[in-house]
């Protein structure tokens, strides 16, 4: 059996993906070692860090040309020889941009049950971690402070601020485009919503939050965060996440001028990885999975489709063109 | 009797000091009211800080054109109507820029013995307690750390270089010129120092700190935060104290382009003002004066003469010709 494969074929530090930094190829599958499993995959997650893997700038082990492109994914298990996981199992794992992934059963993990299973590669998984620990343990919201979100319609940022509202905070979420700023006050229940696009963003920071920012979660960067650092109160932790708006550049830009007002308000910028919380998974991932049952943290997700499809949906997540969780279903 | 003064005449922001910006006056001496103390100026105390007074960006009250200039001092009580201070009495406080200071004796504070009388405006004062509360509250420097000082033959970062010493650490530090260097390693026993006038700072710095910069203590901003960045630890802490290369720019300079190594550092970037820690100053002021006393905690001072030389000797911290702890003694 044939097994269709996008490959790394470009490193693209310092620019925007561009189709050939992918090759597809078609490789037969390995026959399946003892405890291993073959697992078709169906749902494959989008996330800016796989672009920062293929310039192995820090995040992850070195990535080589001819490798299979990696991603997170869930798929079905349809030949095992591990007793942990039979065939039918729901997993995730892994995967790879690939059709099917054969692998140690103890590299995946069976899908519990009582909510979506696209939700284990949302707010189940990096994602949710990624904002529960940031914004838990990093930015240490008290109820009462006001937190602002950027990147706030994106996964991450989605659920840093509904997590946020759970803490007792006021939340300010900002955001591209008035859709995009109308579901974070509509649904998701953000107190106000500041559209980059449109407004001046200082400013309408400094009126979203007229008692300063406590916590700011950034995964954006650039002029966003410098204008935040302009806006924080006494004692605020700016927690670093992302900085999308520096994925592309060719020379490093800048960074933020405004650094110096950390002295002034006693404040510190924080960078963290969610890795290092991976004891604490367990416990984070319940309390994530009771809060969506109960229906007190929303989701959204941009489900693009087929396998062809793939490279074009990772670039997607860096125009901002996604509303919502990337994710793609192969054929 | 007449008062000779230096008042407030122009607001620096944005540019360096020049001799406008004060101007020389004499004013009649006020009565005594009761519970005060006139105090004859002796040793005047130079810092950043005062120009940041002057355009009042955050460190202290707002400042006013024809004050007289905030200064720390030294000097002797030649009139009281406290008790609590008699004539003769070697006080310290906010004298200014002028010959005679008329104050609440509660506003002052008598010297302690055992320590020559500038030390309270160096390691005993201001910048004594900075550099103490700055690297052990705020950068938690552990044995066997390695930090790095910027600013290092400064009066505070030569403190600060010597205080990591003392708690177990590898201490770099970078300076200008071959001078200050020698006198960083033959002297305070720093283990490596960069001049940056003629290294390249950041490989110098990676030279130095093979395992990494655990503590960076940064007195300066500018390129040399951001190549100090390029070279954090895991966990490393980034104490933001001072920015001098920034106190004279038109335009804010860029903030360091390196801030996003925070992230895969998993490393803080932290603001404070000494001010914060005022609870604990007494003790911090004795470990500091045993520390003196026993010669664990060396000191250099810049000494200029004379009342007409102030405003210029307060430029002197700005060009860096200071080589120690600035102070001027009056006529």
């Amino acid at each position: 059996m044939n097994n269709a494969q996008w490959i790394i074929n470009g490193n693209p530090k310092g620019r925007a993906l561009m189709a050939e930094d992918f090759l597809k190829q078609s490789a037969e599958l390995p026959d399946l070692g003892d405890g291993e499993v073959r697992v078709k995959v169906e749902l494959l997650s989008f996330d800016p860090s796989q672009k920062g893997q293929m310039e192995n700038i820090g995040y992850a082990a070195a990535t080589e040309f001819g490798q299979v492109m990696r991603a997170s994914g869930i798929g079905e298990v349809i030949e095992s020889r591990a007793e942990r996981l039979s065939v039918g199992t729901k997993v995730m794992g892994s995967l790879g941009w690939q059709q099917y992934a054969t692998l140690p059963a103890h590299q995946l993990e069976p899908l519990s049950e009582g909510v979506p299973v696209s939700a284990h590669l949302g707010p189940l998984g990096a994602t949710g971690l990624t904002a529960y620990f940031g914004l838990l343990r990093v930015g240490k919201p008290l109820a009462g402070d006001t937190v602002l979100v950027s990147g706030a319609a994106g996964a991450t940022g989605s659920i840093v601020g509904q997590l946020a509202k759970l803490s007792g905070c006021r939340v300010v979420g900002i955001a591209g485009g008035p859709e995009k700023c109308a579901w974070l006050i509509n649904e998701l229940g953000f107190d106000a919503a500041i559209d980059y696009k449109n407004d001046r963003v200082k400013s309408a920071i400094r009126e979203a939050c007229p008692n300063g920012v406590n916590v700011f979660f950034d995964n954006v960067g650039g002029s966003i965060l410098n204008d935040a650092l302009a806006c924080i109160a006494l004692n605020a932790r700016v927690v670093i996440c992302g900085g999308i708006s520096r994925y592309q550049e060719a020379v490093l830009p800048a960074g933020p001028a405004n650094y110096f007002n950390l002295v002034f308000q006693r404040a510190s910028m924080l960078g963290f990885l969610v890795s290092d919380y991976a004891a604490e998974f367990p416990v984070a991932r319940a309390r994530l999975a009771a809060w969506l049952e109960s229906g007190s943290l929303l989701y959204k997700e941009d489900v693009q489709e087929g396998f062809d499809q793939i490279p074009a949906t990772l670039q997607r997540v860096f125009d901002g063109a996604n509303f919502g969780k990337q994710l793609l279903r192969l054929d």
